[in-house]
């Protein structure tokens, strides 16, 4: 809605056009509550940009509760379970007889094009890519706004209800809340992983995760043409000093199994190093401006969980801005942070759980109850108990698969 | 057998008579394998010596098939549950829902009694009190000795064809094993127990752990009339700087729940500080000297495993030296230190998790992952899985009142 001289107002200013805020545009827009959605990208880059690859099965069944699922359900690759590989065994999670449910294997990039494909070419609701200069005003009144330069180099001011902070870890949305007013907890791993995307058929039909003396390596695929694979690497590593034949034998090391072969293929794209943290932001609301997925929390990519964690976010959101919009109360905002922290600190703690049980703390001077003989000890009778017990195995898959969302109407 | 001057023979040689050694002495005695138990102490000091209190039930089962639970079954408190209190509120663990088990609380002093009423009094097998001097003798040979000074003043020697080291922590076993052999695997925990005995009635009947903000406490009880409580300290800890009205304000403070109340009562003893530490030796065995119980591993007494795990131990060594006297064969002493360790690490997990997850990480100096901000969610989240969800429950419980024996006959 215009209203002269670049101001525009919508009821809800979401900022990021990443897996949180294009869910939440889209549980609003089917609640018949307008949104703009701004993002500094531009539209091709965010519908490239490699990221997670695993939804839980709540993530897929809300998916497909705002009817954005005919291709993933075409094209996404359920997957009934996990193999943990250790002490030269392979032990499989076998989701489907534990919980009942499994996990869909399929890009973020494409369920972002997915979301993209409903919203822009549906003409639903706006999206503003390439926008520079975001800054947020007045969010503790219930009058904030949004100030941007749009993709014309133009000025713009978009007043809003409330502003949806969906842009991540470097994102404005968490910068724009005044220092000392949130509590900060967090986790830095003394490793990294090494990623590679390979043009190579998968050889297995699941995702293996190792714990191998020689450290984590994980085996994971995108597509049945591509496979996507991680390696532990020290935190300082420069990806260019593994060469790809390096790359391709550590893999096969720490991946090995009897019947287990790994296809090699073309890399798609230089091998890139990622850090690994967890990050817990406390509370996720400021007056108007409420913080959803990376804005406000990060997982290590151990537990698949950081795009799950930020779709279950925004349908926590998007009921409480339908309550606000509905019927006036603000019940669900004041409940938001509380609600989300749950479900997150969970998502933190299996994270956590996954990533210590499976690396090896080789560094002396990390805080790891992981590290030194006792700390192998540990890792290595959980992952025993793991796949022994049923107990054990049952808490693996219930979180892999996704905890029920909590917190709906 | 005495074979003169003062050299006497047997089949097994056991150093220590605290539950490892008396279990072993008793299914060597019912399998007609001879054996000899020396220990330090005096019969009334070992009958009196407090420590564990739970049984698991597979610790039970053993008792009862060796015929050494008629009081145990008479006067032993069966348990079907255990609270796990935290942010105010109370959530009990159901192990007969959840395990079909329970465990049954009796001391382990209570044990020892009954142990040595079936042999001494009963004139199964020889007891020698009160040695002093002990000192094995050609364990990597198969004939192998023991010689001591008895509690007459008499220096003896026992001829043996094995030597089972059952005398704990500070024993001379571990120290025959020459330095370089052993690998040791260790953590020491930043805080302390200091635990009370008082003369009161118990006011609940189970078990009540508590993650209380201000450090951990641990409500039990010995009998009907005593109760046994624990709170965390620092390690430092002079237990003499706590007074009687200290102790039962911070009890009363950590254990609070609505409907639960403290009956205070006159301490039986001096309030004791206790270390906590886990550590494990491998291998357990050395030629023909094998160590069982604490000689070989220390659990923190939060998971209750000390006392269970030395007489699982025991009953792996027992089947191995029966086959070894029946049939000549050495398969099960050379299994021995492998089998024991797969539970040993078991138990090392689950006492290091029930520690890791209750009590307070203060020191910033402490190598903790529960430590600060962040170690302190992973704590709050892990309890409230714990208690919420039914597979995480069924993991506490099927632990904690013990996993079945394995490596029997």
């Amino acid at each position: 809605m215009r209203e002269g001289d670049g101001v525009e107002r919508t009821r809800v200013g979401i900022v990021g056009a990443g897996p949180a805020g294009l869910v939440l545009a889209t549980l609003l827009e089917r609640a018949g509550i307008e949104s703009v959605v701004l993002e500094s990208r531009s539209r091709s880059y965010v519908e490239q940009r490699v990221r997670a690859g695993v939804l839980e099965h709540p993530t897929v069944e809300l998916l497909r509760g705002i009817g954005v699922a005919d291709r993933l359900d075409r094209e996404g690759m359920p997957h009934e379970g996990i193999s943990l590989r250790f002490g030269g065994g392979d032990h499989r999670i076998d989701f489907a007889d534990l919980v009942g449910r499994g996990i869909t294997v399929y890009g973020q990039q494409e369920v972002v094009k997915d979301l993209l494909a409903d919203r822009v070419d549906g003409h639903r609701g706006p999206v503003e890519f390439e926008v520079s200069d975001v800054a947020l005003h007045d969010v503790t009144t219930d009058a904030p706004s949004i100030t941007f330069t749009d993709a014309t180099g133009t000025d713009r001011t978009l007043r809003c209800d409330v502003v949806a902070g969906c842009d991540g870890f470097h994102g404005v949305s968490r910068t724009a809340i005044p220092d000392g007013l949130l509590r900060i907890a967090e986790r830095t791993y003394p490793f990294s992983w090494l990623g590679v995307l390979a043009r190579a058929a998968p050889t297995h039909d699941e995702l293996v995760y190792a714990g191998h003396d020689r450290g984590f390596a994980l085996y994971s695929m995108r597509s049945p043409e591509v496979t996507r694979l991680y390696l532990q690497v020290p935190p300082d590593t420069d990806a260019a000093a593994w060469s790809e034949r390096q790359i391709w034998d550590e893999l096969g090391t720490r991946l090995e199994a009897d019947g287990f072969g790994l296809n090699e293929g073309e890399l798609c794209e230089k091998p890139s190093v990622t850090g690994m943290r967890s990050r817990v932001v406390e509370p996720m609301r400021y007056g108007r401006l409420l913080l959803a997925g990376d804005a406000a929390h990060i997982v290590p990519p151990t537990g698949a969980k950081g795009m799950n964690l930020a779709i279950a976010d925004v349908r926590v959101l998007a009921d409480a801005l339908v309550s606000l919009f509905e019927g006036g109360s603000e019940t669900g905002l004041d409940a938001y942070s509380d609600t989300c922290l749950r479900r997150v600190w969970r998502a933190e703690h299996f994270s956590w759980w996954m990533t210590s049980m499976l690396h090896r703390f080789d560094d002396e001077n990390d805080p790891s109850e992981f590290a030194g003989p006792f700390g192998r000890g540990l890792q290595l009778s959980q992952l025993r108990y793991t796949v022994g017990s049923r107990a054990a195995a049952t808490s693996l898959a219930e979180n892999y698969v996704g905890l029920p969302h909590e917190g709906t109407r």
